[in-house]
């Protein structure tokens, strides 16, 4: 069997063109018109497999391939909600590729042992609600159906009420389909395939991650009058914190990142030593120990920031353990990939999908296929035609195993 | 003789009630109503000692002392006017206590060889009228008289029209009273002298000064997916920089001082790498070689931070060489504190005076007294009546000698 690589891109390009503005790529967000007219293009591309459509009452679009047997389905999806001004492959990709999946099992005119369900989730981006990954936390009852259906979008609008008013708040239980495996298929959205000229990326796992607010706090004083040494400088002081964590990170043996996003003094003025300096930290490791000794390594260097004088106020404003995947799945993804005669790597992701909130009731995995210099959520975002059609090959193969087995 | 130090400190309140408000200093701008009420004041207590009060036609208020000879005069002063929220003390000091000199000298019947003036000085502070020093800057010929008369304040009023309006558009010659000596007093506005609790600051120079404003570029990225060795991290390499430029300043044998006061970051988002880091350098150093040396060091570092693949634009906003002073009149200033039994040491004043403009046409030096902690430019601003009249009869002492000399 063999994706139709041509159609598979084709309908990428169409969908991308849904919420299209010239040169700001496309916005979807997610339960808006845009979103109405793409849920439309992609149930309409389900129901041409012949295979059966259900919609839940969280707004997922699950498309159904019945099995023969009762067990529970096997299942791969994404999300085609976006960001703003994002890409095309995003998500979108995951979605259209199994579909295509269900087509080329349905040509070559076979009847899967267990089922296969393609599901479109709702709200994984979580830019106009949240939290993100709404529909499949939902799914895994992470989050109740009812706290989901009353979360309040950024311009004041109820979800439930806007899933009904785009047509697709479904009866189907959001659980009717809870699997027995689940695989996503997704670009990179990093540069580490690309760089490496990879084809395919076997997702161990998603980093965790560890957002910080950090204020620190000296003294303000003349740029000009004041000694170097009896001044208490809270800018150079807060870089001094951020080198050692930077440092760590890009000399730990683990694909372990810490970013400085923001950063802001006061009073921000070109002749006077700042008295305080505010910045975020964003670490992501992917072990839970290591993530662990990250955090508490900077209680330590902040610790040394208050002897020396400094007033420091430390803040977790968001957190997440890391998730590993289903080794035995990854292993399966890595032999259908080298069966392929396709070059592969173990890959961890440093974004959010909502294969890590299936890995909380299922084996779950990922297919990553790189990205051009790692641009995501961007309108330069892009995959070549071809790597796109390899990453759906490599997901058909691995999901009719697992129909199969 | 002795300066009358009860009437020096209650003069200082009084001018310093002029424009005051309640908790938050005092706003004296040049020209404005304020800095009007504040030129009568300082005009009545001028003439109250006897001697001819002259205005030229940039504002600048004479009181002069005719001498005996017909040789150059002898000039202390400063100015009164000030920035926004302001201490009582900075500029304000060297008039008051200047008049005191002359009351001092006509108390004791005494008729100096030489004329002896105390100028306050039109526009020192540069808030409303750009640029500073604008008094002594005219007075010095550094800037026409026609020119700075046609300066236009932040509120879009000629300097002309605004002299002529607060009545302080006078019919002398800026260069009447071209001096053969300056010598300034002032605060310190710096915390050396009260740290070290020391009565004076014999002041040997005014530092030179180097602003600049720096912006790195380099590849916004995603704060997860990005591996550590992949990025071109704006902000850390900004960063780097900055530490390279600190670190030397701290290191230096010189009293060089370096600061980065603004800094800034775009996207300026907790989950971007990010691309482009703007901050300013406000470098300062008392010795023309050392600060030109920092300078060179400063492109040395951006070549560096280039060849790592960063485009960085760096642009010299302003910029003024040190001011050495007269080392003869410095060791006169020492002698004096010395015969006075006051502790003492030598230094570089980190903020600007109209000291350095007169240095371009005669030997000059400066007397420092203590600031609390080094506050200035801050209605916390403070230094003991003990210490302002200690710094007075310092300058009486000098001035006389100068006189008679």
């Amino acid at each position: 069997m063999k994706i139709d690589a041509t159609r598979l891109n084709a309908r990428l390009d169409l969908l991308g063109q849904v919420g299209a503005v010239e040169g700001q790529g496309r916005t979807r967000l997610a339960l808006t018109e845009e979103d109405r007219l793409g849920r439309k293009l992609v149930s309409m591309w389900m129901r041409e497999t012949g295979a059966e459509v259900v919609i839940d009452s969280i707004g997922n679009i699950h498309c159904v391939l019945r099995g023969q047997s009762d067990d529970a389905p096997i299942m791969t999806g994404s999300h085609i909600d976006t960001v703003r001004r994002a890409g095309a492959l995003d998500g979108c990709y995951g979605v259209v590729a199994g579909i295509e999946v269900i087509a080329a099992i349905v040509k070559a005119r076979l009847k899967p042992r267990k089922t296969l369900v393609v599901t479109a989730f709702t709200n994984e981006e979580g830019v106009r609600y949240t939290p993100d990954l709404l529909g499949s936390r939902v799914m895994t009852k992470e989050m109740s159906l009812s706290d989901a259906l009353h979360v309040v979008s950024t311009d004041g609008k109820r979800f439930g009420e806007e899933l009904d008013r785009i047509g697709y708040a479904g009866e189907a239980s959001p659980w009717e389909f809870l699997p027995s495996a689940f695989v996503e298929l997704h670009i990179e959205q990093g540069p580490v395939l690309d760089a490496k000229g990879l084809a395919i990326g076997v997702v161990e796992g998603v980093q965790g991650y560890s957002w910080w607010h950090v204020a620190v706090e000296g003294r303000a004083n003349h740029a000009g009058t004041t000694p170097m040494a009896l001044r208490l400088d809270a800018g150079t002081a807060a870089m001094e914190l951020i080198r050692d964590i930077t440092k760590r990170s890009a000399d730990s043996l683990t694909p372990a990142v810490a970013t400085i996003g923001t950063f802001a003094l006061e009073p921000n003025s070109i002749n006077v030593v700042p008295g305080k300096a505010s910045f975020t930290i964003d670490m992501r490791d992917p072990y839970i120990q290591t993530l662990a000794r990250a955090e508490a390594d900077l209680r330590d260097a902040v610790a040394a920031l208050r002897d020396e004088g400094f007033k420091v106020t430390l803040n977790c404003t968001s957190r997440n353990d890391p998730v590993p995947f289903s080794s035995s799945l990854c292993e399966r993804i890595e032999n259908n990939a080298q069966a392929r005669s396709l070059s592969s790597m173990r890959i961890v992701s440093g974004a959010s999908h909502d294969a890590q909130m299936m890995a909380r009731v299922c084996p779950t995995a990922m297919i990553f296929v790189p990205s051009r210099e790692g641009v995501s959520h961007n309108p330069r975002e892009f995959s070549t035609p071809a790597q796109l059609a390899t990453g759906a090959d490599v997901l058909l193969d691995t999901l009719w195993q697992l129909v199969e087995a």
